[in-house]
Protein backbone atom coordinates (compact mmCIF):
# COMPACT_ATOMS: atom_id res chain seq x y z
CA UNK A 1 0.00 0.00 0.00
CA UNK A 2 1.42 3.36 -0.79
CA UNK A 3 1.60 6.39 1.03
CA UNK A 4 -0.92 9.51 0.06
CA UNK A 5 0.74 12.22 -1.33
CA UNK A 6 -0.17 14.59 1.85
CA UNK A 7 1.87 11.45 3.91
CA UNK A 8 5.25 11.56 1.01
CA UNK A 9 8.62 12.59 1.26
CA UNK A 10 9.09 13.80 -2.29
CA UNK A 11 13.06 14.50 -3.61
CA UNK A 12 13.46 16.27 -6.41
CA UNK A 13 16.92 15.63 -8.59
CA UNK A 14 17.98 18.73 -10.46
CA UNK A 15 16.66 22.09 -9.48
CA UNK A 16 16.18 23.77 -12.21
CA UNK A 17 13.37 25.71 -13.70
CA UNK A 18 11.16 22.98 -14.46
CA UNK A 19 12.76 21.16 -10.46
CA UNK A 20 12.80 23.89 -8.73
CA UNK A 21 9.18 25.24 -9.65
CA UNK A 22 7.96 21.61 -8.96
CA UNK A 23 9.25 21.68 -5.66
CA UNK A 24 7.93 24.73 -4.57
CA UNK A 25 4.61 24.13 -5.77
CA UNK A 26 5.03 20.44 -3.38
CA UNK A 27 5.69 22.12 -0.55
CA UNK A 28 3.62 22.19 2.13
CA UNK A 29 1.30 19.60 0.03
CA UNK A 30 3.76 16.54 1.07
CA UNK A 31 5.55 15.35 4.46
CA UNK A 32 8.50 17.19 2.75
CA UNK A 33 10.59 18.21 -0.09
CA UNK A 34 14.32 17.43 -0.20
CA UNK A 35 16.48 19.01 -3.34
CA UNK A 36 19.54 17.48 -4.83
CA UNK A 37 21.93 19.32 -7.37
CA UNK A 38 25.61 19.43 -7.45
CA UNK A 39 25.67 23.16 -7.49
CA UNK A 40 25.50 24.19 -4.09
CA UNK A 41 24.18 27.49 -5.87
CA UNK A 42 21.16 26.27 -7.03
CA UNK A 43 20.47 24.37 -3.62
CA UNK A 44 21.53 27.54 -1.56
CA UNK A 45 19.12 29.98 -3.66
CA UNK A 46 16.14 26.78 -3.56
CA UNK A 47 15.98 27.02 0.03
CA UNK A 48 16.35 31.06 0.37
CA UNK A 49 13.32 30.97 -2.05
CA UNK A 50 11.59 28.31 0.02
CA UNK A 51 10.90 25.76 -2.48
CA UNK A 52 12.73 22.92 -0.53
CA UNK A 53 12.49 21.83 3.14
CA UNK A 54 16.06 20.66 2.80
CA UNK A 55 18.72 18.84 0.51
CA UNK A 56 21.24 16.72 0.97
CA UNK A 57 23.40 13.94 -1.15
CA UNK A 58 22.11 11.56 -4.36
CA UNK A 59 22.05 8.24 -2.55
CA UNK A 60 20.48 9.92 0.88
CA UNK A 61 18.08 11.68 -0.75
CA UNK A 62 16.93 9.33 -3.14
CA UNK A 63 17.09 6.36 -0.71
CA UNK A 64 14.57 7.76 2.02
CA UNK A 65 12.09 9.29 -0.17
CA UNK A 66 8.97 7.48 -0.71
CA UNK A 67 8.46 9.77 -4.72
CA UNK A 68 11.55 10.32 -6.53
CA UNK A 69 11.11 13.18 -9.65
CA UNK A 70 14.21 12.97 -11.44
CA UNK A 71 14.02 17.04 -12.79
CA UNK A 72 17.46 17.12 -14.93
CA UNK A 73 17.94 17.20 -19.00
CA UNK A 74 17.18 14.21 -20.59
CA UNK A 75 20.32 12.55 -21.01
CA UNK A 76 21.16 12.73 -17.01
CA UNK A 77 17.78 11.21 -16.72
CA UNK A 78 18.86 8.31 -17.99
CA UNK A 79 22.23 8.16 -16.92
CA UNK A 80 20.45 8.67 -13.05
CA UNK A 81 17.91 5.84 -13.56
CA UNK A 82 19.96 2.65 -13.38
CA UNK A 83 22.57 4.68 -11.02
CA UNK A 84 19.98 5.20 -8.09
CA UNK A 85 17.35 2.70 -8.90
CA UNK A 86 19.36 0.09 -6.81
CA UNK A 87 19.15 2.51 -3.83
CA UNK A 88 15.74 2.97 -4.19
CA UNK A 89 13.33 1.78 -0.83
CA UNK A 90 10.43 -0.79 -2.13
CA UNK A 91 7.49 0.49 -3.24
CA UNK A 92 8.70 3.85 -3.71
CA UNK A 93 7.91 5.46 -7.12
CA UNK A 94 10.34 7.01 -9.41
CA UNK A 95 9.30 9.58 -12.23
CA UNK A 96 10.41 11.96 -14.38
CA UNK A 97 9.70 15.34 -16.13
CA UNK A 98 12.21 15.01 -19.33
CA UNK A 99 10.69 16.18 -22.50
CA UNK A 100 11.27 12.98 -24.51
CA UNK A 101 9.65 9.88 -23.44
CA UNK A 102 10.40 6.62 -25.41
CA UNK A 103 14.05 6.45 -24.29
CA UNK A 104 13.57 7.27 -21.08
CA UNK A 105 10.57 4.51 -20.56
CA UNK A 106 12.75 1.93 -21.72
CA UNK A 107 15.59 2.89 -18.91
CA UNK A 108 12.78 2.69 -16.39
CA UNK A 109 11.88 -0.36 -17.93
CA UNK A 110 14.92 -2.26 -17.04
CA UNK A 111 14.99 -1.25 -13.42
CA UNK A 112 13.77 -3.48 -10.73
CA UNK A 113 11.10 -4.34 -10.28
CA UNK A 114 10.51 -3.21 -6.61
CA UNK A 115 10.23 0.47 -7.20
CA UNK A 116 7.17 1.32 -9.49
CA UNK A 117 8.21 3.70 -12.51
CA UNK A 118 6.05 6.63 -14.48
CA UNK A 119 6.96 8.84 -17.04
CA UNK A 120 6.15 12.63 -16.64
CA UNK A 121 6.19 15.54 -19.12
CA UNK A 122 4.81 18.95 -18.05
CA UNK A 123 3.89 21.08 -20.67
CA UNK A 124 5.52 24.42 -19.61
CA UNK A 125 8.10 26.53 -19.32
CA UNK A 126 9.71 29.89 -20.52
CA UNK A 127 12.55 30.49 -22.35
CA UNK A 128 14.20 31.19 -18.79
CA UNK A 129 16.45 28.85 -17.04
CA UNK A 130 17.81 27.98 -13.83
CA UNK A 131 16.18 27.73 -9.98
CA UNK A 132 16.34 31.84 -10.06
CA UNK A 133 13.41 31.56 -12.03
CA UNK A 134 11.79 28.69 -10.72
CA UNK A 135 8.40 29.46 -10.11
CA UNK A 136 5.34 27.23 -7.81
CA UNK A 137 2.72 29.09 -10.46
CA UNK A 138 4.64 27.58 -13.65
CA UNK A 139 2.26 23.73 -13.74
CA UNK A 140 -1.11 25.75 -13.15
CA UNK A 141 -3.72 24.68 -15.54
CA UNK A 142 -0.74 23.52 -17.86
CA UNK A 143 -1.10 19.72 -19.33
CA UNK A 144 1.10 17.41 -17.54
CA UNK A 145 1.69 14.12 -19.92
CA UNK A 146 1.96 10.79 -17.77
CA UNK A 147 2.99 7.95 -19.41
CA UNK A 148 3.20 4.36 -17.73
CA UNK A 149 4.43 1.30 -18.38
CA UNK A 150 3.30 -1.90 -18.88
CA UNK A 151 4.14 -2.77 -15.04
CA UNK A 152 2.88 0.61 -13.47
CA UNK A 153 0.64 -0.57 -10.78
CA UNK A 154 -3.07 1.53 -10.37
CA UNK A 155 -1.88 3.01 -7.43
CA UNK A 156 1.38 4.31 -8.53
CA UNK A 157 -0.23 5.75 -11.47
CA UNK A 158 -3.40 7.47 -9.21
CA UNK A 159 -0.32 8.51 -7.22
CA UNK A 160 1.00 10.88 -10.18
CA UNK A 161 -2.52 12.01 -10.61
CA UNK A 162 -2.12 13.44 -7.23
CA UNK A 163 0.91 14.91 -7.75
CA UNK A 164 0.41 16.32 -11.00
CA UNK A 165 -2.89 17.78 -9.76
CA UNK A 166 -1.16 18.71 -6.17
CA UNK A 167 0.75 21.15 -8.74
CA UNK A 168 -2.33 22.65 -10.45
CA UNK A 169 -1.74 21.07 -13.61
CA UNK A 170 -3.89 18.71 -15.84
CA UNK A 171 -3.03 15.26 -16.14
CA UNK A 172 -3.41 13.46 -19.32
CA UNK A 173 -2.00 9.51 -20.08
CA UNK A 174 -0.14 8.91 -23.43
CA UNK A 175 2.05 6.40 -24.03
CA UNK A 176 6.03 7.21 -24.64
CA UNK A 177 6.10 6.65 -28.83
CA UNK A 178 2.71 8.45 -29.69
CA UNK A 179 3.84 11.65 -26.85
CA UNK A 180 7.08 11.77 -28.80
CA UNK A 181 5.37 12.13 -31.93
CA UNK A 182 3.01 14.78 -31.06
CA UNK A 183 5.62 16.86 -29.18
CA UNK A 184 8.03 16.64 -32.27
CA UNK A 185 5.83 18.81 -33.87
CA UNK A 186 3.91 20.88 -31.18
CA UNK A 187 6.76 21.38 -29.08
CA UNK A 188 9.93 20.52 -30.96
CA UNK A 189 9.84 21.66 -34.11
CA UNK A 190 8.53 25.39 -32.86
CA UNK A 191 12.02 25.31 -31.23
CA UNK A 192 13.59 24.35 -34.45
CA UNK A 193 11.64 27.28 -36.38
CA UNK A 194 12.23 29.93 -33.82
CA UNK A 195 16.18 28.70 -34.30
CA UNK A 196 15.80 28.73 -37.86
CA UNK A 197 14.72 32.50 -37.48
CA UNK A 198 17.30 34.50 -34.93
CA UNK A 199 19.37 32.37 -37.21
CA UNK A 200 18.49 34.06 -40.15
CA UNK A 201 18.45 37.59 -38.60
CA UNK A 202 21.25 36.66 -37.29
CA UNK A 203 22.91 35.98 -41.03
CA UNK A 204 21.34 39.17 -42.72
CA UNK A 205 19.27 42.34 -41.45
CA UNK A 206 21.08 42.15 -37.53
CA UNK A 207 23.97 43.95 -39.45
CA UNK A 208 22.45 46.69 -40.07
CA UNK A 209 21.68 49.16 -36.29
CA UNK A 210 18.33 49.75 -37.13
CA UNK A 211 17.45 46.11 -37.23
CA UNK A 212 17.15 46.14 -33.28
CA UNK A 213 14.79 49.18 -32.95
CA UNK A 214 12.08 47.48 -35.43
CA UNK A 215 12.27 43.92 -33.87
CA UNK A 216 8.42 43.92 -33.41
CA UNK A 217 6.14 41.16 -31.52
CA UNK A 218 5.55 38.61 -34.51
CA UNK A 219 9.21 38.34 -34.08
CA UNK A 220 9.62 38.13 -30.57
CA UNK A 221 7.32 35.80 -30.41
CA UNK A 222 7.91 34.05 -32.90
CA UNK A 223 11.83 33.75 -31.59
CA UNK A 224 10.65 33.36 -27.93
CA UNK A 225 11.65 29.66 -27.80
CA UNK A 226 15.44 29.79 -29.06
CA UNK A 227 16.44 31.54 -25.84
CA UNK A 228 15.75 28.28 -24.07
CA UNK A 229 18.63 26.43 -22.31
CA UNK A 230 20.94 24.64 -24.87
CA UNK A 231 21.61 21.71 -22.85
CA UNK A 232 18.24 21.02 -22.21
CA UNK A 233 17.27 20.93 -26.02
CA UNK A 234 20.17 18.84 -27.53
CA UNK A 235 19.11 16.24 -25.23
CA UNK A 236 15.65 16.54 -26.49
CA UNK A 237 16.92 16.57 -29.57
CA UNK A 238 19.27 13.65 -29.79
CA UNK A 239 16.50 11.43 -28.61
CA UNK A 240 13.78 12.07 -30.36
CA UNK A 241 15.41 12.70 -33.59
CA UNK A 242 13.30 10.42 -36.06
CA UNK A 243 9.89 12.65 -34.77
CA UNK A 244 11.75 15.64 -35.27
CA UNK A 245 13.42 15.26 -38.69
CA UNK A 246 9.75 13.85 -39.85
CA UNK A 247 8.26 16.65 -38.41
CA UNK A 248 10.73 19.50 -40.03
CA UNK A 249 10.57 17.74 -43.11
CA UNK A 250 6.83 18.67 -43.47
CA UNK A 251 7.40 21.85 -42.74
CA UNK A 252 10.03 22.17 -45.14
CA UNK A 253 7.76 21.35 -47.81
CA UNK A 254 5.00 23.83 -46.23
CA UNK A 255 7.46 26.84 -46.04
CA UNK A 256 8.39 25.83 -49.43
CA UNK A 257 5.44 25.38 -50.80
CA UNK A 258 4.19 29.06 -49.38
CA UNK A 259 7.09 31.11 -50.72
CA UNK A 260 6.85 29.34 -53.98
CA UNK A 261 3.66 31.38 -54.44
CA UNK A 262 4.76 34.43 -53.14
CA UNK A 263 7.59 34.26 -56.05
CA UNK A 264 5.02 33.13 -58.66
CA UNK A 265 2.72 35.73 -57.48
CA UNK A 266 -0.26 33.34 -57.04
CA UNK A 267 -1.94 35.55 -54.95
CA UNK A 268 -5.45 33.63 -55.31
CA UNK A 269 -3.90 30.11 -54.25
CA UNK A 270 -1.73 31.95 -51.64
CA UNK A 271 -4.91 33.35 -50.00
CA UNK A 272 -6.79 29.61 -49.81
CA UNK A 273 -3.82 28.34 -48.22
CA UNK A 274 -3.33 31.05 -46.02
CA UNK A 275 -7.26 31.21 -45.12
CA UNK A 276 -6.72 27.67 -44.08
CA UNK A 277 -4.12 28.10 -41.93
CA UNK A 278 -5.77 30.89 -40.09
CA UNK A 279 -8.80 28.54 -40.04
CA UNK A 280 -7.29 25.71 -38.47
CA UNK A 281 -5.02 27.67 -35.84
CA UNK A 282 -8.58 28.90 -34.81
CA UNK A 283 -9.01 25.46 -34.21
CA UNK A 284 -6.40 25.05 -32.41
CA UNK A 285 -6.87 28.06 -29.99
CA UNK A 286 -10.73 28.79 -29.39
CA UNK B 1 2.49 77.04 -42.62
CA UNK B 2 1.35 73.34 -41.26
CA UNK B 3 -1.37 73.37 -38.00
CA UNK B 4 0.20 71.73 -35.25
CA UNK B 5 -0.85 68.34 -34.15
CA UNK B 6 -3.75 70.05 -31.95
CA UNK B 7 -5.32 72.09 -34.53
CA UNK B 8 -5.48 69.82 -36.87
CA UNK B 9 -8.52 67.70 -38.30
CA UNK B 10 -7.44 64.36 -38.35
CA UNK B 11 -9.37 61.51 -41.02
CA UNK B 12 -8.67 58.00 -41.31
CA UNK B 13 -9.57 55.82 -43.78
CA UNK B 14 -10.02 52.46 -42.73
CA UNK B 15 -11.65 51.91 -39.30
CA UNK B 16 -9.78 48.07 -38.57
CA UNK B 17 -7.42 46.89 -35.86
CA UNK B 18 -4.72 49.76 -36.51
CA UNK B 19 -6.97 52.20 -38.05
CA UNK B 20 -9.26 52.17 -34.93
CA UNK B 21 -6.91 52.06 -32.41
CA UNK B 22 -4.98 54.99 -33.86
CA UNK B 23 -8.00 57.30 -34.08
CA UNK B 24 -8.56 55.91 -30.10
CA UNK B 25 -5.30 57.26 -29.37
CA UNK B 26 -5.36 60.28 -31.57
CA UNK B 27 -9.17 61.61 -30.05
CA UNK B 28 -8.65 64.74 -28.05
CA UNK B 29 -4.99 65.19 -29.17
CA UNK B 30 -6.42 66.94 -31.96
CA UNK B 31 -9.55 69.15 -33.57
CA UNK B 32 -11.43 66.39 -34.69
CA UNK B 33 -10.60 62.54 -35.93
CA UNK B 34 -12.65 61.60 -38.53
CA UNK B 35 -13.43 58.04 -39.72
CA UNK B 36 -14.42 56.89 -43.01
CA UNK B 37 -15.19 52.75 -43.48
CA UNK B 38 -17.54 51.48 -46.28
CA UNK B 39 -19.42 48.32 -43.29
CA UNK B 40 -21.52 50.86 -41.75
CA UNK B 41 -20.87 48.17 -38.78
CA UNK B 42 -17.35 49.62 -38.46
CA UNK B 43 -18.28 53.17 -38.27
CA UNK B 44 -20.97 52.25 -35.37
CA UNK B 45 -18.68 50.31 -33.26
CA UNK B 46 -15.90 53.31 -33.69
CA UNK B 47 -18.48 55.67 -32.77
CA UNK B 48 -20.19 53.72 -30.10
CA UNK B 49 -16.23 52.73 -28.55
CA UNK B 50 -15.63 56.60 -28.68
CA UNK B 51 -12.68 56.40 -31.39
CA UNK B 52 -13.73 59.37 -33.75
CA UNK B 53 -15.46 61.84 -33.35
CA UNK B 54 -17.66 61.60 -36.52
CA UNK B 55 -18.19 59.45 -39.49
CA UNK B 56 -18.61 61.15 -43.32
CA UNK B 57 -18.09 60.26 -46.78
CA UNK B 58 -14.44 59.53 -48.42
CA UNK B 59 -14.32 62.97 -50.40
CA UNK B 60 -15.81 64.72 -47.57
CA UNK B 61 -13.66 63.45 -44.95
CA UNK B 62 -10.65 63.78 -46.84
CA UNK B 63 -10.79 66.99 -48.67
CA UNK B 64 -11.75 68.67 -45.23
CA UNK B 65 -8.61 67.24 -43.15
CA UNK B 66 -5.53 68.70 -42.31
CA UNK B 67 -4.11 64.99 -41.78
CA UNK B 68 -5.25 62.13 -43.58
CA UNK B 69 -3.91 58.58 -42.53
CA UNK B 70 -4.73 55.15 -44.90
CA UNK B 71 -5.06 52.49 -42.39
CA UNK B 72 -6.87 49.85 -44.89
CA UNK B 73 -4.58 47.22 -46.38
CA UNK B 74 -1.79 47.94 -48.76
CA UNK B 75 -3.55 47.15 -52.00
CA UNK B 76 -6.04 49.34 -51.06
CA UNK B 77 -3.42 51.94 -49.65
CA UNK B 78 -2.34 52.10 -53.14
CA UNK B 79 -5.78 52.32 -55.07
CA UNK B 80 -6.92 54.99 -52.67
CA UNK B 81 -3.51 57.07 -52.79
CA UNK B 82 -4.34 58.23 -56.80
CA UNK B 83 -7.84 58.73 -55.92
CA UNK B 84 -7.96 60.99 -53.32
CA UNK B 85 -5.10 62.77 -54.15
CA UNK B 86 -7.08 65.57 -56.36
CA UNK B 87 -9.47 65.95 -53.64
CA UNK B 88 -7.12 66.84 -50.81
CA UNK B 89 -7.03 70.95 -49.64
CA UNK B 90 -2.64 71.91 -50.45
CA UNK B 91 -0.62 71.75 -47.21
CA UNK B 92 -2.83 68.89 -45.61
CA UNK B 93 -0.84 65.83 -44.91
CA UNK B 94 -1.27 62.53 -46.24
CA UNK B 95 -0.11 59.15 -44.69
CA UNK B 96 -0.76 55.46 -44.16
CA UNK B 97 0.04 52.74 -42.25
CA UNK B 98 1.28 49.99 -44.87
CA UNK B 99 3.80 46.99 -43.37
CA UNK B 100 5.56 47.42 -46.90
CA UNK B 101 6.97 51.06 -48.04
CA UNK B 102 8.66 51.05 -51.25
CA UNK B 103 5.53 50.31 -53.71
CA UNK B 104 3.37 53.29 -51.32
CA UNK B 105 6.06 55.25 -51.38
CA UNK B 106 6.56 54.64 -55.17
CA UNK B 107 2.07 55.70 -55.14
CA UNK B 108 2.46 58.96 -53.27
CA UNK B 109 5.73 60.08 -55.65
CA UNK B 110 3.21 60.52 -58.32
CA UNK B 111 0.58 62.61 -56.31
CA UNK B 112 0.23 66.56 -57.17
CA UNK B 113 2.77 68.48 -55.55
CA UNK B 114 0.55 70.44 -53.49
CA UNK B 115 0.22 68.13 -50.39
CA UNK B 116 2.81 66.89 -48.25
CA UNK B 117 3.54 62.73 -48.14
CA UNK B 118 4.59 60.70 -45.41
CA UNK B 119 4.50 56.71 -45.29
CA UNK B 120 4.32 55.36 -41.83
CA UNK B 121 4.46 51.53 -40.10
CA UNK B 122 3.94 51.22 -36.46
CA UNK B 123 5.49 47.78 -35.81
CA UNK B 124 2.59 46.47 -33.73
CA UNK B 125 -0.18 44.47 -33.82
CA UNK B 126 -1.98 41.28 -32.62
CA UNK B 127 -3.44 38.36 -34.18
CA UNK B 128 -6.99 39.93 -34.02
CA UNK B 129 -8.48 42.45 -36.00
CA UNK B 130 -11.48 44.30 -36.72
CA UNK B 131 -12.75 47.71 -35.12
CA UNK B 132 -14.00 45.43 -32.28
CA UNK B 133 -10.16 44.74 -31.38
CA UNK B 134 -9.35 48.07 -31.21
CA UNK B 135 -7.00 49.53 -28.09
CA UNK B 136 -5.55 53.04 -28.14
CA UNK B 137 -2.70 52.23 -25.93
CA UNK B 138 -1.77 49.70 -29.18
CA UNK B 139 0.99 51.94 -29.65
CA UNK B 140 2.37 52.66 -26.44
CA UNK B 141 6.48 52.22 -26.59
CA UNK B 142 5.85 50.44 -30.16
CA UNK B 143 8.68 51.54 -32.98
CA UNK B 144 6.84 53.73 -35.47
CA UNK B 145 8.49 53.59 -38.95
CA UNK B 146 8.11 57.21 -40.77
CA UNK B 147 9.55 56.81 -44.53
CA UNK B 148 9.54 60.67 -45.80
CA UNK B 149 9.85 61.03 -49.63
CA UNK B 150 12.39 63.66 -50.94
CA UNK B 151 9.66 65.86 -51.49
CA UNK B 152 8.36 65.73 -47.87
CA UNK B 153 9.06 69.39 -46.05
CA UNK B 154 10.66 69.44 -42.72
CA UNK B 155 7.94 70.42 -41.70
CA UNK B 156 5.87 67.66 -42.42
CA UNK B 157 7.64 65.33 -41.10
CA UNK B 158 8.04 66.68 -37.87
CA UNK B 159 4.20 67.14 -37.96
CA UNK B 160 4.44 63.32 -38.65
CA UNK B 161 6.85 62.47 -35.46
CA UNK B 162 4.57 64.82 -33.42
CA UNK B 163 1.41 62.17 -34.19
CA UNK B 164 3.90 59.41 -33.29
CA UNK B 165 4.53 60.86 -30.42
CA UNK B 166 1.43 61.82 -29.03
CA UNK B 167 0.04 58.24 -29.64
CA UNK B 168 2.86 57.08 -27.34
CA UNK B 169 4.71 55.52 -29.84
CA UNK B 170 9.06 55.92 -30.94
CA UNK B 171 9.31 57.07 -34.06
CA UNK B 172 12.34 55.79 -36.63
CA UNK B 173 13.27 57.08 -40.05
CA UNK B 174 13.86 53.94 -42.85
CA UNK B 175 13.83 54.87 -46.19
CA UNK B 176 11.04 52.63 -47.76
CA UNK B 177 13.43 49.68 -49.35
CA UNK B 178 15.58 49.65 -46.41
CA UNK B 179 12.77 49.13 -44.04
CA UNK B 180 11.36 46.46 -46.64
CA UNK B 181 14.82 44.74 -46.23
CA UNK B 182 14.50 44.88 -43.12
CA UNK B 183 10.52 44.07 -42.03
CA UNK B 184 11.10 40.97 -44.55
CA UNK B 185 13.14 39.48 -41.92
CA UNK B 186 11.65 40.33 -38.70
CA UNK B 187 8.23 40.70 -39.65
CA UNK B 188 7.22 39.21 -42.47
CA UNK B 189 9.15 35.75 -42.08
CA UNK B 190 7.75 35.22 -38.79
CA UNK B 191 4.39 35.00 -40.14
CA UNK B 192 5.15 31.85 -42.96
CA UNK B 193 7.31 30.57 -40.31
CA UNK B 194 4.07 30.18 -38.15
CA UNK B 195 1.86 29.73 -41.34
CA UNK B 196 4.10 26.49 -41.90
CA UNK B 197 3.98 25.24 -38.39
CA UNK B 198 0.13 25.30 -38.12
CA UNK B 199 0.48 23.77 -41.30
CA UNK B 200 2.68 21.21 -40.45
CA UNK B 201 0.45 19.66 -37.23
CA UNK B 202 -2.79 20.60 -39.09
CA UNK B 203 -1.02 17.96 -42.01
CA UNK B 204 0.22 15.26 -39.29
CA UNK B 205 -0.37 15.73 -35.59
CA UNK B 206 -4.04 17.31 -35.19
CA UNK B 207 -5.46 13.73 -36.46
CA UNK B 208 -4.56 12.85 -33.02
CA UNK B 209 -7.41 14.03 -30.81
CA UNK B 210 -4.90 14.11 -28.08
CA UNK B 211 -3.09 17.08 -29.56
CA UNK B 212 -5.54 19.66 -29.08
CA UNK B 213 -4.65 18.82 -25.20
CA UNK B 214 -0.36 19.39 -25.59
CA UNK B 215 -0.23 22.21 -27.44
CA UNK B 216 2.12 24.31 -25.54
CA UNK B 217 3.42 27.91 -24.87
CA UNK B 218 6.37 27.26 -27.56
CA UNK B 219 3.32 26.04 -30.36
CA UNK B 220 1.42 28.97 -29.64
CA UNK B 221 3.50 32.20 -29.31
CA UNK B 222 5.39 30.41 -32.28
CA UNK B 223 2.25 30.05 -34.44
CA UNK B 224 0.66 33.62 -33.34
CA UNK B 225 0.93 35.61 -36.16
CA UNK B 226 -0.50 32.38 -38.00
CA UNK B 227 -3.70 33.81 -36.62
CA UNK B 228 -3.97 37.38 -38.04
CA UNK B 229 -6.19 38.82 -40.91
CA UNK B 230 -5.67 37.17 -44.40
CA UNK B 231 -5.87 40.03 -46.75
CA UNK B 232 -3.70 41.74 -44.83
CA UNK B 233 -1.26 39.37 -44.84
CA UNK B 234 -1.70 38.94 -48.56
CA UNK B 235 -1.06 42.55 -49.77
CA UNK B 236 2.30 42.65 -47.70
CA UNK B 237 3.32 39.27 -48.99
CA UNK B 238 2.71 40.06 -52.82
CA UNK B 239 4.52 43.89 -52.23
CA UNK B 240 7.52 42.73 -51.04
CA UNK B 241 8.07 39.57 -52.51
CA UNK B 242 11.71 40.23 -53.36
CA UNK B 243 12.70 39.87 -50.01
CA UNK B 244 10.63 37.92 -48.13
CA UNK B 245 11.44 35.00 -50.86
CA UNK B 246 15.42 36.30 -50.40
CA UNK B 247 14.49 36.28 -46.29
CA UNK B 248 12.46 32.48 -46.65
CA UNK B 249 15.88 31.15 -48.31
CA UNK B 250 18.29 32.11 -45.72
CA UNK B 251 15.85 31.00 -43.13
CA UNK B 252 15.55 27.72 -45.48
CA UNK B 253 19.19 27.10 -45.17
CA UNK B 254 19.32 27.46 -41.97
CA UNK B 255 16.85 25.18 -40.78
CA UNK B 256 17.80 22.38 -43.02
CA UNK B 257 21.39 23.25 -41.80
CA UNK B 258 19.92 22.30 -38.18
CA UNK B 259 18.06 19.66 -39.76
CA UNK B 260 20.81 17.63 -41.00
CA UNK B 261 23.11 17.81 -37.69
CA UNK B 262 20.23 16.27 -35.57
CA UNK B 263 19.12 13.54 -38.45
CA UNK B 264 23.33 12.55 -37.79
CA UNK B 265 23.78 12.99 -34.47
CA UNK B 266 26.21 15.64 -34.60
CA UNK B 267 25.77 17.07 -31.01
CA UNK B 268 29.11 19.01 -30.66
CA UNK B 269 27.85 20.75 -33.65
CA UNK B 270 24.59 21.32 -32.94
CA UNK B 271 25.30 22.50 -29.40
CA UNK B 272 27.86 25.28 -31.26
CA UNK B 273 25.18 26.44 -33.61
CA UNK B 274 22.70 26.90 -30.43
CA UNK B 275 24.34 28.41 -28.54
CA UNK B 276 25.30 30.67 -31.08
CA UNK B 277 21.48 31.18 -31.78
CA UNK B 278 20.43 31.75 -27.90
CA UNK B 279 23.31 34.31 -27.60
CA UNK B 280 22.10 36.24 -30.27
CA UNK B 281 18.68 36.30 -29.29
CA UNK B 282 19.80 37.54 -26.24
CA UNK B 283 21.65 40.05 -27.76
CA UNK B 284 18.42 41.08 -29.76
CA UNK B 285 16.74 41.05 -26.38
CA UNK B 286 18.75 42.31 -23.69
Amino acid sequence: MMKSLAASKITIVGLGLMGGSLAGALKGRCSAVTGVDARPKAIEIALAQGLIDDATDLRSAVSSADIIVLATPVRVIMELIPKIAPWLAPGSLLMDLGSTKRQILEVMAATPDHIEVLGGHPMCGKELSGVEAADPALFQACTFILSPLPRTSEEALALGRELVLAVGAVPLLIEGERQDYLVGTLSHLPYLLACSLVSTAHETTSADPLAWQIVAGGYRDTSRVAGSDVEMWLDILMTNREHIVAAAEVCQAQLAHIVEMIASGDRARLSEKLSHIRQARGEMFP
